[in-house]
């Protein structure tokens, strides 16, 4: 249907693409489809009597607020309760320092929007979140890609694509999504060091560090950084963190959090405004009103638990089925594992014939913003069943198998 | 505080104001303030225990589903209802043609993202909705501004700014955001016949339609267009129409919709993917479930009710106690009326001085996206209670002597 709308597209809706894997992952979503493609938390475990309760409370004891507009930055209740919980990870800020986010890939798009003129250059792990390349892409930004291994980004890789002026740079430090992997603590200091000598300003996305199954916390870049500065006491607010309740509560209800300095969270605050008003009332109340009673840390363990046997079931049925040649990461938390195919694979042509056999995974390609990784791919541990898990393993090493044939 | 982020704002940053009416309305919180100053619905009628009885309903038959993560145009079931509703307007469109929002607002940035490149001009009403200026200016949009009168934009001016190359235009036909005033049909014709004969394709924003106090329904501009075509059972697509559940249901949910072309409505799921990946689960389960049996309709009726009657005594108290040369809007639905002043008056000044008096009212400066209106002000009519109307209009008159002296 031709209208007069059709010429008139912006430039950057042309950059707006992202959707190749969008086209691939609605035949991972066919019935009897065993899928490890999305990122989903477990449904079987969310706390629905809890948010059933919490409810039936806010509405019967805040109704009229909870309905009704609310502030740009946020409920300030639940805003300070994350502040109480980020100072526990030893950042002190407060209120002043959080903003609420429709999730983080909000958090994600209003940071382009303050901060990517066209051209500008993000230095980003590679392979990286896709939800930040699709966020910035709409800004035109540029990547300069440092690659990674099984500990992250390789730091003695970064040197290169910091002399090149990125305007910050981009890294998501536990439980990777992608890879699952997790940098270690003295990579991290050595990344904070080598951002500080160039006046490189750093995100921070952890939407997954609550949900790690072995092996001590790790402290996080913004803390590192603080220390860097010889006062960890003090919030310095050249790391821009961002977490979310979508992984520890529920993804549905839209609610992630930024923490940075007030004069960068007035100014996300603004670009909030025009982008969409506020977030959620009512689902602000609710996920204040189901976390507050310390039940977010009890629920968050039993996640955790189900969450490693799942993983574990992973790991034991691909240590039995799989090929020779094919090797995957071992994560210590979060969703995610990643599964390398020896060089020449292409998963992504091979995604077809998984979806034939019936289970489904995202090719690695993807999510590598200067190309690369054909022989890669994603899987996710958390949303299946392990019975399923097994079962969708088995048919995956049999589409490899017949690949590599 | 200095930090690395310091010197890193993009370009489009300087654009993102629009504080000074922010700043100006944190005043208008302060305890024993009548204000005037938001738009906000009544919360007194927030169909409270419908939305309780929703909430245990999703949660205990479609927990998981209403919990996770969701499609990007929005939930199904709601984007059907949505497309009934439409039709029951005369305009044929189905789910395909719906996108649900956080809020018209975002419908706004969205549009901005996929159409707006660096200095494009938009034609806008003078004045227009301040949220749509906020949106665009981020995206470095630029305004022709065709005057309005009593009956909205004057059609007999249009001419000039369509012959400057607008890229599209953005009317409220219906109780204007901030002056209350309606298009009637002859000149809503007149409107579509113009942006046919110069090509330029409309966005019709559309909250308050329904909340119509007396007088008929007129069609939309979209029903308009598809007549002009010569089939009236056609959607065109010339016309992105707007609305929300903001002004019907309650604001704090967030939820909008868009009505589009099939393509249009992809390069906006494209755009919104990037920008916070989907509207929120939980909130559209609840809102459709409120909804389906008929309950908005009904409830209408009641906002109706309540809110005619609420204009009715303002414009009582306006009529006694008003000095003379100050004049005013009868809107004949919506939530607002426009004041205007005997020219030289400032009301941006003024409302300091209502402020101490304990009222507030939003400057009708800040609507005028090329300058004017300093002797204008937008007074909201739907929040306050009856009894707060007469008191408040009062303590505003009293002001308004006071400056004229």
């Amino acid at each position: 249907m031709q209208t007069l709308w059709d010429d008139r597209y912006a430039l950057r809706t042309q950059n707006m693409k992202g959707s190749t894997i969008r086209e691939l992952l609605k035949f991972t979503q066919l019935p009897d489809v065993i899928s490890f493609a999305g990122g989903m938390p477990a449904p079987d475990i969310f706390p629905i009597d809890e948010f059933r309760e919490a409810c039936i409370r806010v509405l019967e004891e805040n109704g009229r607020e909870a309905l009704q507009y609310g502030q740009t930055e946020g409920y300030l209740p639940l805003r300070e309760m994350i502040s109480r919980h980020t100072n526990a990870y030893g950042i002190k800020v407060n209120a002043e320092n959080i903003m609420i986010t429709n999730g983080s890939q909000q958090a994600l798009d209003l940071i382009g929007k303050i901060f990517i003129n066209p051209g500008d250059r993000i230095l980003v792990e590679s392979p990286t979140y896709l939800g930040a390349l699709q966020a910035w892409d709409a800004y035109n930004a540029q990547y300069v890609a440092v690659p990674s291994d099984k500990d992250g980004i390789q730091v003695e890789h970064m040197e290169h694509a910091l002399r090149t002026g990125p305007k910050f740079m981009y890294v998501l430090p536990n439980f990777q999504n992608p890879t699952g992997v997790t940098i270690p603590l003295e990579r991290r200091i050595k990344l904070v060091e080598l951002a500080d000598r160039y006046g490189v300003p750093i995100i921070e996305d952890d939407p997954y560090g609550q949900l790690r199954f072995e092996g001590n916390h790790l402290p996080t870049l913004e803390v590192l950084d603080d220390q860097l500065r010889g006062n960890h006491e003090c919030y310095h607010g050249n790391v821009i963190y961002l977490s979310t309740f979508s992984k520890t509560l529920a993804p549905g209800i839209r609610l992630a959090w930024v923490v940075a300095t007030p004069e960068i969270i007035q100014k996300l605050v603004m670009a909030k405004q025009g982008t969409d008003l506020q977030p959620n009332t009512f689902a602000q109340y609710v996920a204040y009103e189901v976390s507050r009673q310390g039940f977010l840390e009890k629920h968050v363990k039993r996640i955790v638990e189900v969450y490693r046997s799942r993983r574990d079931v992973m790991l034991d049925v691909l240590e039995s089925y799989m090929p020779d040649g094919v090797s995957w990461t071992h994560p210590e938390g979060g969703l995610f594992l990643w599964l390398t195919l020896p060089e020449g694979c292409d998963t992504q042509s091979m995604l077809v014939k998984a979806v034939e056999k019936k289970v489904a995974f995202v090719p690695g390609h993807s999510f590598h913003p200067n190309g690369g990784g054909m022989n890669t791919m994603r899987l996710n541990f958390s949303y299946a069943q392990p019975d399923m898990i097994k079962i969708g393993i088995q048919r995956l090493s049999e589409t490899i198998k017949e690949h590599l044939k």
